[in-house]
């Protein structure tokens, strides 16, 4: 068992650049962090935000460099192009993309793309993060949820992801909170595990797809009457739409569904899958690092 | 047959003023407009500003002045409760709010509140252009839609408002557009029929109230793939929403729905209810004048 660094990996994403120097089995031996995303870098300068950001850790010789996310985006530092499901490992590497970097060699993973009823999802990142947590729990097969500003429910099957949909879930809230009449009656937000409770249940109760553009103005009205305290509306309206996003998308999925979140966003979609009777599983968010890992040895590149 | 002066109608709702002139047939002599909605009005100065707008109608003697919309919100000038449904013009007279003003008794009309399945939902300013279709119609019942911002589908029996539902259709548009990451594929848009089709259909297609949240993010990837142009993305959205609340709200109404719209938007809203099915009528959008002359009536003004 070696300590000797083995593999740079990057999460380098739109807002925040994350850099992990690992060993030969996968231990962190190093990390940095920057708010150094895509969209912070001016003149399309990423060799010189990656030099400034893992040059010591190169001092003593090449690496291998292995990166996901919005990095290989078309705005990203060079294209990565979606891999189409069914994506196994083998497609992964298949499609990694090389970017000019004097001082190492640098790959970046393809994000996946499949589709379903004529359209189209992606994903970008998220991909890693599920190799790591088929690497991580030993299995082939499962479900699981990256909830956040765009929440992805990916399936996959015999080692190959097969599918997925993307709910715009965290980002409509934000829309909603800041740029709609609903944030008028939310002046000084509390958390309120009650009104959370109410809007998962009034979110997930059946409907179309239209009756969620009434539920939302329903988030204004429960506050007009005091049906639900203005400082607890923000929740109401985050159960709201959590609790329509797992009602939507748990039919097509086999519980347990593992979660893969920071801690806070993981326990409350935690409590709405609870209430709406679909396990799930809170996998640790390290599972990303399993997934450079895995990655890069079926690239060879440890 | 008089054209001597006999009521001030004045829509005095967030974002403009309107007032209109009517002799006792209920004909327009005169109007005013001025960009003073409610929150343009410093310091509760409501009556001021309508001094300034409508004094010269004044000049000649006393007249009524009856108020619809916002200005009789709790963020206006004197609150008019919301009458519960059902809701006649009887039931509108007995709530009309009276507000302080030398020059003239000034009425202002109250929103209606409703309740189904335990929430709540409200209209103001919608229930006198309703109570105006029912007279101009000579009919007793029917079904109304008025889209907008908030779009208000509003059922009436036996001159009375039995229900509504509101949508926020309108505004869930403009915010997605403006400040989600739909917004960055439609730099410059333009009217286009068959993506807005497209919008209405997959929009209208079964599902539950959550896939609205992964259609949404199909918007981006119908343009991240170059299915639909970026300069159609627009219509897009907007046909995606609007097919969403046609589908959810068009069961509950008998058809022909009336719609009562700016050309432009009652346009959009035929078309797409015609795709899926639904027979609607447009209305002349002066049915206004029409409520405010029989809630006057009702109301002993003129």
């Amino acid at each position: 068992v070696s300590a000797a660094p083995a593999l740079v990996a990057v999460d380098w994403g739109t807002s925040n650049f994350r850099a992990l120097l690992l060993d030969g089995e996968g231990r962190v031996l190093d990390r940095r962090e920057a708010p150094r995303g895509i969209l912070a870098v001016a003149g399309g300068a990423f060799a010189d935000v990656l030099a400034a950001e893992i040059g010591p850790w190169l001092a003593g010789g090449r690496l291998p460099v292995l990166m996901s996310g919005m990095i290989g985006s078309r705005q990203g530092w060079i294209e990565a192009p979606y891999a189409a499901t069914p994506a196994g490992l083998s497609d992964l590497v298949a499609a990694l993309a090389v970017a000019p970097f004097a001082q190492a060699d640098v790959h970046i993973v393809p994000g996946l793309r499949t589709e379903a009823a004529g359209r189209h999802d992606v994903i970008r990142g998220e991909e890693t993060q599920v190799f790591g947590a088929l690497a991580a729990l030993g299995i082939q097969s499962g479900s699981f949820l990256l909830p956040g500003t765009h929440s992805k429910w990916v399936r996959a099957e015999s080692g190959k992801v097969v599918g997925f949909t993307t709910y715009m879930t965290g980002e409509l809230f934000a829309a909603a909170r800041d740029h709609t009449i609903l944030g008028r009656l939310m002046p000084d937000s509390r958390p309120s595990d009650d009104a959370f409770r109410r809007g998962v249940e009034h979110g997930a109760a059946p409907g179309g797809p239209g009756a969620l553009l009434s539920r939302l103005f329903g988030v204004r009205t429960a506050g007009l009457f005091g049906d639900i305290p203005g400082e607890a509306l923000a929740d109401y309206l985050s159960g709201l739409l959590i609790g329509a996003e797992i009602a939507d998308a748990a039919p097509a999925h086999d519980a347990p569904v593992r979660v893969i979140a920071s801690h806070a966003l993981a326990e409350h979609y935690r409590n709405a899958a609870t209430m709406l009777g679909l396990a799930v599983e809170v996998l640790p968010a390290d599972c990303i690092v399993a997934g450079y890992r895995t990655i890069a040895r079926a690239a060879g590149l440890v």
